[in-house]
């Protein structure tokens, strides 16, 4: 039987000497092979090549080490020191000499690196279809898509071959396939994580994000990969509000905006449809208050990504590659990304103004609740109908998660159901920058709510966490005399 | 004699009924046709033009309307409701229905409007030559520039024919002028002052700013033009910490960064070399702590506001006109602006890629310091120099200043002594976003050091707040028990 490859669940086990780190490796190991065909992996490491990191457990103690021993699986746009970054394109391919920070820092606190995750090439694409090694499929039923760009690292916790993942999200990579495999899908503020280390997708744009069954995980996670890195021009220092003690157990009433009916898509997908329903449902009946917000400005915003001149800044990061040789690009890739070059400066800086007046009134909207909460996805695909209109339902794909790092939001991505068919579904809460630990402690809450398992292991999900948040809003005065 | 335009000076004679705000405008009008070789009005107000808000000053309370009588002029790039705004080009002129946000509430607290002033056309410049009507000229010395591109409002205002002025800042607009004028001029943080109804230059980067005569008078006309504007997409709120109350007499060490010899540019003015090297000398002598930083970074952002992709946005500021009827325009307006349709999406992306380097490294250098202190301009040329390399001599005006907004830094120029040749010298103290009240404060002691009179009246500028600031970092905690 797979182990149940929770945070406490491992660490209890290490702690009472059931299982080492090395046993659970060579576990992960043998069940990677059975899953070959989900094509999840474009550098799954050896034996020898994850030595060193098992080796220096045994100067780590686990008391001040949180990820001691807990493997984790890295989106292949992200350096691993030693080990080929290829972003899904071998022409592009570099083998890096150091480990992007937030990898190091993920090592540093004990976690061990299972290998490289196949991805939509050049992240981009939020389906999990547009990779050389053939379409990543679906943890839940092959005949689906996994979502992408993030694919190999959704699938690969879902089926139980890591504790947690690293992916990457610009558009919506970090949440789809959190979606789609019944995962929690963290898309950081931007800045919150470096981004050293990482190959652009929109460089202005792009988080390093998180995958975990639980909201507990991820928050561990999220605690050890975070961190200021002044090598990093986009990075920022996490705000006193926004700290790993912010997370916990949410405590009075919720009030939560959701998009009106008129605005909301499922694109076909009944099934999506009336799944959200009853999460709503089930939310209003647990005394959550529902509250319609204006959906245009998000929408308007989202559709400023791949309509808009930031795939210019896709063009520059395949740049010589795009002009030199083209034809090593996956086409569909390829395609979206080679008119980047043709916007122009005035082009950019009128949809800029736009965007600072959408940005504002997105804002605007989230203050006025707890968070908004919107389908993660409109529709689950199968592979088919994907590779059938591949651009469209791409762009169908991100009609609620295109907006988010253009609009500077944090949001996390959580499982709530599951269809009648078997398929997972899920909802995005979404919030003010640098609102992560607020975000997840309403995770949190929401998780408890909704019980399922981790992935496709059949351990309970339930987060464990109930000590109360800290109050963002207060700070900690004392008074002497 | 003329009269003391200051503040103080005013509320006085107003308080003993030694004169009336009627009588004072009277007085701008008959002085300004003494000086119309001067080049300063583009649009004068007439009596009548002026009665209505004459007529309201009636209905309000000088005890609660701060600027009650106090005459203020107006670049013509911001808009008077009635008045043609123009930017300095007639064929571009439209009649605003609505003042801008700010000019209607420097109205609402008793100011009156004397009239609209020259420009560089379109806020292109920091000469004060590339006007329609004439090179405006230097209040001290007709042979000089005035500097620009808030020519008329600083020559204005040192000639004694207003109180205060609003001018633009978007490459040092509001600082150059301010230097070669002997005037303060505060470039406030972006956003800190809105711009509805401001004919953008740069609508990423313009800010309107204040000419004063000393710190004091500039911190009340900052009191009541600044406020959030939900209808500007670039206004911010104004923090805590920045509040007019944080403006006052400053106590305790100061520690100011300033350029290494190598990095000066004085541009084979001698006086102005020896001015700047005599300020710090006395700034020293008085207990500053002096301290060189580096200024690469800040000279490097200089460069790309006009060899960069931003001269877009003139581009775009100036459609149709620029496409339709070039010939409207100034001539090196028009070769400034005409390349702004060339650049590329990637060119800027690559920009701003570069630029957020540099503004993080702008900033470090600022953090180490309680502000910057740099020579506001390196060179006064006379009007013949300036006509004769146009866009050269332009580019030498900003070298010390065109990195400021780009780097999202707050600023203010400071009068500080006379060359042999009686041309007026200043700094300018540079600090973070948002630092505008620590700025004034330290401007405030700067001044005291430096005592000159207002403009080129013979009244000294000796600001006379002395209540020590409010401590910015600390915030007041109220214990009961």
């Amino acid at each position: 039987m797979t182990l149940d490859m929770g945070f406490d669940a491992l660490k209890n086990a290490y702690a009472n000497t059931e299982l080492t780190p090395e046993q659970v490796m060579a576990d992960i190991r043998q069940r990677a092979n059975s899953y070959s065909d989900y094509n999840i992996w474009l550098h799954l490491l050896s034996k020898a090549e994850q030595a060193p990191w098992l080796d220096a457990l045994a100067q780590k103690d686990p008391a001040t080490h949180p990820l001691w021993g807990i493997p984790f699986a890295i989106k292949d746009n992200i350096d691993l020191a030693g080990i080929p970054t290829t972003a899904g394109c071998e022409a592009f391919a570099y083998t890096p000499e150091a480990s992007a920070q937030v990898v190091q820092q993920l090592i540093d606190a004990g976690a061990i690196p299972v290998g490289k995750t196949a991805l939509d090439q050049f992240a981009t694409g939020l389906n999990g279809t547009r990779s050389t090694i053939g379409p990543c499929h679906n943890a839940f039923n092959p005949g689906y898509i996994s979502g992408g760009s993030s694919s190999g690292s959704a699938v690969a916790l879902a089926l139980g071959l890591c504790s947690f993942s690293l992916g990457t999200d610009t558009a919506g990579s970090g949440r789809v396939p959190a979606c789609f495999n019944n995962l929690i899908g963290l898309k950081p503020s931007r800045g919150l994580l470096s981004a050293s280390g990482l190959v652009p997708a929109c460089r202005s744009l792009d988080c390093i994000s998180i995958f975990a069954f639980n909201t507990d995980d991820a928050n561990q996670a999220l605690a050890a990969a975070e961190g200021f890195d002044p090598s990093d021009d986009y990075s920022s220092a996490n705000p006193f509000g926004n700290q790993a003690r912010h997370y916990g157990k949410r405590a009075g009433p919720l009030t939560i905006g959701i998009i009106p009916q008129s605005q909301l898509q499922f694109f076909g997908d009944d099934d999506y449809q009336q799944a959200y329903a009853e999460t709503l449902e089930a939310l209003a009946s647990e005394g959550v208050n529902l509250v319609e917000i204006d959906y245009a400005p998000f929408a308007e915003a989202a559709k400023l990504l791949y309509e808009g001149p930031w795939v210019a800044e896709r063009y520059l990061a395949t740049q010589p590659l795009i002009d030199d040789n083209p034809e090593a690009i996956f086409p569909v890739v390829r395609e979206i990304i080679a008119p980047g070059g043709a916007p122009r400066a005035t082009d950019l800086f009128t949809a800029e103004y736009r965007l600072n007046g959408l940005k504002r009134a997105c804002q605007a909207q989230i203050a006025s609740v707890d968070c908004l909460l919107t389908p993660t996805a409109g529709r689950l695909f199968t592979i088919e109908e994907m590779l059938d209109k591949p651009i469209k339902r791409n762009s169908e794909l991100g009609y609620y998660t295109n907006f988010m790092n253009l609009a500077d939001l944090a949001s996390i991505a959580v499982p709530t159901q599951f269809t009648p068919a078997g398929l997972p579904f899920g909802i995005t809460l979404v919030g003010q920058a640098f609102s992560d630990r607020a975000l997840l402690s309403i995770a949190n809450h929401i998780q408890a709510l909704f019980p399922l398992n981790k992935g496709t292991l059949p351990y309970p999900t339930k987060p464990s966490n109930t000590a109360p948040t800290a109050n963002p809003n207060t700070i900690d005065v004392l008074v002497c005399g």
